[in-house]
């Protein structure tokens, strides 16, 4: 049981998703966050930076993007479902792109690979929080 | 002449949007993201912490929105025009959440009326860009 | 093992640091990040919001600073020592603040307290890699 | 009179510094979060990525070092003068190492020039807040 399911029991007020789920895709976009950071890191530091600027790119929004996701999705007072719901697809643009130019590379660089997994897997924890959101109000 | 638009200048690459109008949107996401980090603390530094709540909450979100959105619009290199959109919503939806409950309390509050004027800055200047650029790809 | 020892074994470049106690300080970095993302959410969300703010405003000062120290001992390109010695001393400070003000909380509020051990791990895994860095050059 | 002026002025708490040197130091963390955001790009994109893996790098820190110090130095409610002290110190570290390198590459490439007066900038107006402030408790 990971910080984000206790910190969900513990909280006073309601929480207006699914709490396994919530959980699921709050951890996933934290550690996507991390793993992102990392990969950016490995690419400059290889000696194929320049092949590998859209990667570093696409990282470094991946960062920015999940940052921003898995901290509003870690708030449960005076919720704006829109506000939510928009920064969630952007998320799941943001890991999709990611994924995608990571796995180009994922053959030849290990650090690609796992992080195009686990852009893969907040991509994932984020469209299932859409499917159970209710339907947007405009 | 801020800085925005030297980097913008100074840029190596081809930048895939008017140059004022996107040195306006980075420079608006940047200072929401700073107001808003001011208004979330001079609200819970007041006597009226528990009416605020909604209020701090939505400021957090937009520190949170217009950061990441600032920085995907400072990158230039290797750009994906789907995460840029999307993100760029969301950072419209976070700004006009937040100014409309900022300004339910600028009558009386002069921290929420400054906040309420960033937001609603940030909220045109991203509007503007969304505008001036090509139809999405998907 | 988490993708932080995965992507610590990929780097191409030379970590300079001992690989399990920097994995586990980048990953207590990023998990007190989102740990004290939720509890000053819940904090704003319970009936002591008045009594919370202290608790409330250093939750958020952990978070910012932690982010930050994570994200820089991710890196290992181009280290600067003296930089990331001086933001791992202000996450040591940070963690210990936000520590000691929820753990005065921690007998009534479960988000405090899990919270409390979130700074405390963060704390400690920082404070090990200081010891494990060699002399600082100024 | 920029609004970190506006907030600061509007702040219904006690602000623990000079007023104008804390908004421009406040004002100094965003812009060169900012510029070097740009910078880290700019570099990116041009034909020279590996001579700059080392500008790249210390412009991503100083970005997460300087938006962090900027967050804390815009909260005034149950400040931690250690931690805020911690944070200033690292972030002069941040921004003189990243102005250090963006001098060697100033000559030739002008987002290197302007990245280098932001990081100065904001290095001094952090030293400037330090010497006002009050001895350490620790």
């Amino acid at each position: 049981m990971t910080h984000a399911v206790r910190m969900l029991r513990s909280h006073p007020g309601t929480i207006q998703a699914e709490a396994d789920a919530l959980a699921a895709a709050i951890d996933a976009c934290f550690d996507c966050a991390e793993t992102s950071t990392a990969c950016a890191d490995a690419s400059l530091a290889g000696g194929a930076v320049e092949r590998l600027a859209c990667s570093i790119r696409l990282c470094l929004d991946c960062v920015d993007v999940c940052d921003a996701t898995g901290k509003l999705l870690s708030r449960h007072t005076g919720v704006n479902a829109d506000v939510v719901r928009a920064q969630v697809r952007a998320c799941i643009a943001a890991c999709r792109a990611c994924a995608e130019e990571c796995e180009r590379h994922a053959a030849r660089l290990e650090h690609c690979r796992v992080t195009a997994e686990a852009c893969r897997q907040c991509e994932r924890a984020c469209e299932d929080l859409l499917v159970g959101s209710p339907a947007p109000s405009s």
